[in-house]
């Protein structure tokens, strides 16, 4: 199940195509955080997609809407990949995405606003970065073509899905593992921004991962023992 | 060279969205045939692209169009591919198209009006048509969203454009974590086949991760810090 997230949209129409290029790849479930006030506009651009914006959810915040629909698996859209971030994130492209979603979860696909996207806060909640390339004359796509690019990409391998049971690790399995690997940090006499830095590094690495209860759980396991052993 | 050619235009601002993906995806030649005049949301929807407006061409027709500027290869584009067509032709896929062509020659990328597409007689003139493959409850995409799908698959193929530099790790640069690692379970005491799991869920989590050059050297820098503590 894929949710398609647009957080503070500020243009009625954008929320129209954003519903027409949905229905044209499939998708269904929009969720609007915060949003303007939908116009005529709204539903003019949605064209043959207007139970989609009937259809919609909306929610007053990003953690809100994430808790109260138990989201697995958080994707981020951005036109401007690894900017200003203490670790430069790698984002991967709507391919990578593509080939490596495991859609038998509750996954949120976000938009940021129109103006300046997703904050680095949100940002942060993300398993996973998603950006297009572009050339570098002009990298900043408008928001609803740049959905209809990672729709249709989503869309193209969609006939391969259900993929192998991939038996990805729950959101707490990959928090246990995160949360051993914070606590031998804590025992490493690191200076604070390394430990935070390496914290990061390693929380994003099993975001992108895409790994399995059963990796979650051996690789726990390693982690405990290197805090026994310190200890 | 590649002409986006937009016939007929029935609306000034999908003449600008048009514009700003072109330039998003580093395509530069704008022809409209016959179009509606252009207005103050032309301009406004092209947003950093207004360039392209301005050195637009305009034609009366697409046969003038073709002949005046000796097009070699006429690329046209439906969203209801081999549908009522007196000879049926079998459209290609945007990935196929982007795959199979020769930028070298003088290509025209011909998009149809808003309402009707191209008419029939323009698909005729048409070396290949390309369709974008969509789901059957609303095959028809906005005609600036297939374009931006067109465009972002030419760019993906086209090895001349830089694309953006993902910096993502080396092979030898992933090796050297996964070697500090491995050294790690060797100081451990582990029984071989959970040291070999462990050794392998971490390899591939690496693998999958799509972690940068920098994301490699801070986590093989915790995992030094560990093996010393170790020690």
């Amino acid at each position: 199940m894929i949710y398609v997230v647009f957080v503070e949209p500020e243009t009625p129409g954008n929320i129209g195509f954003l519903a027409r290029t949905m229905k044209n790849f499939g998708l269904s479930q929009l969720v609007l955080i915060n949003p303007c006030e939908l116009e005529h506009e709204t539903y003019y651009q949605s064209m043959h997609a207007r139970e989609i914006i009937y259809n919609r959810q909306e929610y007053d915040s990003l953690p809100e809407f994430l808790k109260t629909e138990g989201i697995d698996y958080v994707v981020g859209t951005t036109g401007t990949a690894g900017g200003s971030y203490n670790i430069p994130r790698i984002a991967i492209t709507p391919e990578n995405l593509s080939q490596s979603l495991n859609v038998k979860g509750h996954i949120a696909l976000l938009f940021g606003r129109e103006g300046d996207g997703l904050t680095n806060q949100e940002l942060e909640m993300c398993d996973v970065v998603v950006s297009i390339p572009t050339h570098e004359s002009y990298p900043i796509l408008n928001i609803t073509h740049a959905a209809a690019i990672i729709f249709y990409e989503l869309f193209k391998n969609e006939k391969q899905y259900p993929v192998e049971d991939l038996d990805e690790a729950s959101l707490e399995e990959k928090q246990g593992l995160i949360d051993y690997v914070d606590d031998v940090l804590d025992k490493l006499d690191y200076p604070p921004h390394k430990k935070k830095n390496a914290s990061l590094a390693f929380k994003r690495m099993v975001g992108r991962a895409f790994i399995s209860g059963r990796e979650a759980h051996t690789l726990k396991g390693m982690f405990r023992r290197i805090r026994d052993r310190i200890n």
